[in-house]
């Protein structure tokens, strides 16, 4: 505590801009330059500035928090997601906290959890209940591709229907024309199901998709690989919902003594923690979780300081991550 | 919305027992037993049953609200803990919520993010911050074996000693003599670390252990393994400080080319959701993390009811979960 509490002036000359300018990235404002809010965000971090929280914050009724709403906590994909949303909000003085509606029990509404800790703004990251939007007196930014988006809302996505691309053109290119598709519920996993296997019929392909429409869990990606591969005779590639289906399925192949890549290649959706992990090497679509929570953090700052939502969805590309779970067909 | 709400009198019936003592269930008293605790938190899951929220909740400053302080999401150590907290804690109107202090970003202080969301509760899930014990006004429960855990709070935990011994007898048993182990810091990892080389010790074994201390991740656990197995020949088992640093030890072997379980055993420790996927399929210590939520929970509400802290720790009984990555030494 030796050390003198940096201040807006010491971000400033850090980053080599105005503490004008400095104000308008702490207020989220979309009036700055890429490059200037990342050099900003840059000094922040370095310095370790904290904005001074007003002693008004608490007479406002001011929680300086941000809940994030999510499906599953045992699927990790909210993990980059939660982490680029930090990295923005902590700077502007909030704090991220999580709400897992899956493992709530069943007397307990999740709208009515995240209501009562009276966050300043609201994250959902899962298919959004109505009852949310109706009677969330903070602001709301959605993030992912959801069932259910109200008009009016701000989304940050990535393209699922680009990401799903890019894993057909993968496997595609690599020769398999006999290819499973696990599919689930929710609106990503609709958005990546329409598009995979429109691409690889267009490219001559045949997609042979589960019909599945629950929770996209570990153990829904085993169940409906192990039917696929032994209903359906020649299927040599997958084409999971998400990383953690892709996980099931690969336990599948391997009880079914089916070698991967070898005999099977598998590609996921998220590129999670887990799909990066050396025993798991997963190949995936990277959907930029990260991003999808900076932008979202950024959007939700500025409905926090007083300004309208845009009502229109911010779209991030996809990249695919190309690792040992996929090699030429036979 | 046209079923009747179901009332207290509901749940004392279906539960077979008097309405006083649903209260004292839902006041969280330790003067009801086991059975009927039971009985009355499936009632209160089976009918859906919400204690009406007084009026006064929002009037006294209180929010419903646990807060639970964790070490890093990527870690799912956590899922079984919230799990068990919300199956205690949602039936008595409190809702569960999540905050991560390896994903803040430097400027912010976990500390103070827990402090600002008001929360009625709060359980630590990992080496405790001075600061916020000084600080908080709401009770606090200490979940598992931490480092820096004040005298006079309540702690729930795993018996980390006797989990280590189960994971060290099982190994021994199998023939392996000459035994790594992935270290790691914090309270619970040197806990497991001690008794585990004791025990192997004590049974005419060797241990190599490494002398890691930084945080229990996937990453540390592969590069651990990796120096382990190529600088010391012989080594046929290893015992990992938890199952995330296992995964790395797995990765490793194979990177290696040393086949699991035929030319090298791993166990684990806490018996994640990942250690029971089918492709990983882990021998690991399940070190009850439902249970601990469930008690802490219970803990917690009869501290938010006023009862003083008891300030001992509750112990609660590892078992060993015997899964496909060990096996005989050659």
């Amino acid at each position: 505590m030796s050390a003198p509490r940096p201040t807006i002036y010491d971000v400033a000359r850090a980053a080599g801009v105005s503490k004008s300018l400095v104000s308008l990235v702490l207020r989220g404002s979309d009036r700055v330059s890429e490059a200037s809010r990342a050099a900003v965000e840059s000094a922040i971090r370095d310095l370790g500035y904290r904005p001074s929280r007003a002693a008004t914050d608490l007479a406002a009724g001011r929680t300086r928090l941000v809940a994030v709403l999510i499906d599953d906590f045992a699927n990790p994909w909210f993990v980059e997601l939660v982490r680029g949303l930090g990295q923005v909000l902590a700077p502007a003085g909030y704090r991220v906290t999580v709400v897992d509606s899956a493992n709530a029990a069943t007397a307990e509404d999740p709208v009515e959890g995240v209501l009562s800790m009276h966050a300043d703004g609201i994250v959902v990251a899962r298919d959004v209940p109505r009852a949310l939007v109706d009677s969330a007196a903070s602001p709301i930014v959605i993030a992912g591709t959801r069932t259910d988006a109200p008009v009016g809302v701000d989304v940050v996505a990535n393209d699922d229907g680009a990401g799903a691309r890019l894993a057909a053109l993968h496997v595609i290119g690599l020769g398999h024309r006999r290819i499973g598709h696990l599919a689930a519920g929710g609106g990503a996993a609709r958005a990546r199901a329409a598009s995979f296997i429109a691409t690889a019929v267009e490219a001559g392909s045949e997609v042979v998709a589960t019909d599945y429409t629950g929770p996209a869990t570990e153990a829904a990606g085993f169940d409906a690989a192990g039917s696929l591969l032994r209903d359906h005779a020649g299927i040599s590639a997958i084409f999971a919902a998400n990383d953690v289906m892709a996980i099931g399925a690969l336990g599948a192949a391997r009880d079914l003594g089916i070698p991967v890549p070898a005999g099977l290649s598998i590609v996921g959706y998220d590129n999670t923690p887990l799909a990066r992990t050396h025993l798991i090497h997963l190949t995936t679509v990277d959907d930029s979780g990260f991003g999808v929570g900076r932008e979202a953090g950024r959007l939700l700052i500025a409905r926090m300081a007083g300004r309208e939502p845009v009502g229109v969805a911010r779209t991030l590309q996809p990249s695919l991550v190309v690792r040992g779970t996929t090699g030429p067909a036979r």
